[in-house]
């Protein structure tokens, strides 16, 4: 049977979905993980296949797969060039079947909330959780419920909601939305997986695991993520654990986690010392899907960092358009500004340490550009015009 | 060396990225294949890696990848359930770095061009190849030169030229531009890797392969594929047909090609006996990227399809929109109309053949409905509004 641990008190509970959270810290609990031997099993099979050992299923559905995971580490060779860097990688999570990381966290899920005989997942979210959370529960089957911001896009209302969820706006705050949402899922038999549910953390672990294998069964020195409710980072940073314990490791990455400079709470209470953050008073960045200002998993992220040495860095909406246009440009990847913060943190980080700035690092790219169109138009993109008849002629003047 | 083979007059010809048509038919030519023993490469990494032997390149060079192929094929169960069919997969080529199968070519592409010094690649397109382009351009630093429609979208153009390729939208006639496009390649040294171009097929071939590894070393039933310029479908059955010849098959699947009703100049060669397609008068269909009234490689499409016994099939507006909303509704494939025909497609030709409907279908999801968000106007959604207070109360009323 599965058990929940406080990471803060170190209590252990039953597993219960519908409340992950401390009844005496009020933080958010983990999947206390098993005292068992635990291997890779062959590769070539979905991804949670692979690293079945490392998490909390006893078995693995195939019909409840998209085919999430085994997303490549791209070498960014010019980018290393043009900054003038150590080896730098990219984890390309919008390799996703709906084009972010949250798809291994919503994989868990559903295989979870399948096997316990669970009919109704949900969400609070308006973007890549959404559509993640809707597409899974489509393929399973289950009813799905999606909480929605009074403002989110009509697009994103549209590629969500084809997918059959039940959608609702909803007005008022959000940060209370998210709490509540648990309570009307005690009621209703609904699995609220809203951003720092310990099965979405197990599936974050998978990334790390992947990273590992992919770089030649060796960590990288450093792993870059973009924080929003903390939950992803805490998954990464449980997967290299993990492989820790088992003794592939002696030594852990440092873990960087970035948020925009227009909503950094946790970078405000690590570079204040404060062992707790405080709500930002207001969230401005263009990076939306990091806006979080009360990240629910906020204080375990500083714990963390602090206890393995790690790093809380903000970047500026303009280092991250900058960023996000050097990703685009020297390596062909379209990320999201959240994503392209992970770039920004490395050039203000190797700037920093100058010559002391050693190792590699891996940026891990968790959205994609194409889900935040809006965002682009900050991007100048120049454009010719020409007819048939001239556009040889013209076609110089525009190249040089 | 490589050699370019007329599939209709078996002419050869050393192989001239420039121009890839026949001299005497005017139709696109192959790569003509090599007469050594071809091997599969224990997997694990690039999938253009493990097919290394079936291609054309003398090495592949990592840094100019972005990961492409090792996409899933994902067992259709609900629409299986639905529709009362056998077997049903999807090989999910938006899973691929810019989201469509157009990333396997372009991948062959640029891998050759960057062996063979080239400095300056282009293409036509609007759409998926565009951004294809752009991207594996930017990630090898050559020169991109990207000629769009007039009517392209602004959204396109901002997620194509955020890879820093030359756009220009021209005016006139977009298949004079086709033809015209290889004479500008020619005059300039610009390697124009159109939809039909060789190499670009080559790449199509690697998803055969990897379906076949997929189902267990075996070719499905029947493969269904939307057909634009055809260089798709050619590069699918020549795929199957290389391991025909290497001995891993003794059946050929059949072949499916889907156009849209509203242009479906193969579609009516086909029906009427033609060789020869004549082109559609107009196209009218959702399915823009398939909405091609003149297709370079139509007749060699047709000449296989025949040869082969496979069909050419037309599928409704209706029908396509039906279908999308299937997959994204039972099976979380956000697909684009285009791909959404291959299920239309499949259901059509099944309730068609009644009883004698046997054995397994895979249907090739080349592009994501995220890329053509306009035409998810077309499916309803339906939105609820409440407020954080009376959510509760309200859900249920949404729900049933």
């Amino acid at each position: 049977m599965d058990r929940l641990k406080c990471p803060f008190c170190e209590k252990k509970y039953l597993l219960d979905l519908i409340n992950p959270f401390c009844p005496e810290c009020r933080e958010p609990m983990l999947i206390s993980s098993p005292r068992r031997p635990r291997l890779f099993s062959p590769g070539g099979g979905l991804s949670l296949e692979t690293f079945r050992d490392f998490l909390p299923l006893d078995r693995i559905d195939r019909k409840l797969s998209l085919g999430e995971g085994n997303t490549p580490l791209v070498s960014l060779h010019r980018i290393r060039k043009k900054f003038g860097l150590p080896a730098v990688f990219a984890k390309n999570e919008t390799m996703n079947p709906t084009q972010s990381f949250k798809d291994r966290g919503t994989a868990v899920v559903v295989q979870k909330a399948f096997s316990l005989g669970i009919k109704r997942i949900g969400t609070v979210s308006t973007g890549n959780m959404a559509s993640s959370t809707a597409a899974y529960g489509a393929k399973a089957g289950l009813e799905t419920f999606v909480f929605l911001k009074e403002d989110t896009t009509i697009e994103k209302i549209r590629s969500t909601g084809i997918h059959g969820a039940v959608l609702v706006k909803v007005r008022g705050d959000y940060g209370a939305l998210f709490h509540e949402s648990y309570g009307i899922g005690r009621r209703h038999k609904i699995y609220f997986a809203n951003s720092i549910d310990p099965l979405r953390v197990e599936g974050y672990k998978v990334t790390s695991y992947e990273i590992y294998r992919q770089l030649g069964d060796r960590a990288p020195r450093r792993v870059f993520c973009p924080v929003s409710s903390g939950g992803h980072l805490i998954g990464l940073m449980r997967g290299f654990n993990d492989l820790r314990k088992e003794g592939h490791l002696t030594e852990m990455p440092v873990f960087v986690g970035v948020q925009a400079s227009g909503c950094s709470p946790l970078v405000r209470a690590f570079e204040q010392n404060r062992e707790r953050f405080r709500r930002a008073p207001r969230a401005r960045t263009i990076a939306h899907a990091i806006s979080n200002p009360a990240p629910p998993a906020g204080n375990l992220v500083l714990k963390w960092i602090r206890e393995t040495g790690g790093r809380l860095v903000a970047v500026t909406d303009r280092e991250i358009l900058r960023a996000q246009k050097d990703l685009a440009d020297l390596e062909g990847i379209l990320a999201d500004p959240a994503s392209a913060t992970t770039l920004a943190a490395l050039i203000k980080l190797a700037r920093l340490q100058g010559a002391s700035f050693r190792g590699d690092s891996v940026l891990v790219i968790t959205g994609s550009g194409l889900k935040s169109m809006e965002t682009l138009k900050h991007q100048k993109v120049t454009i010719h015009h020409a007819s048939v008849e001239n556009l040889e002629n013209k076609l110089f003047d525009f190249s040089v």
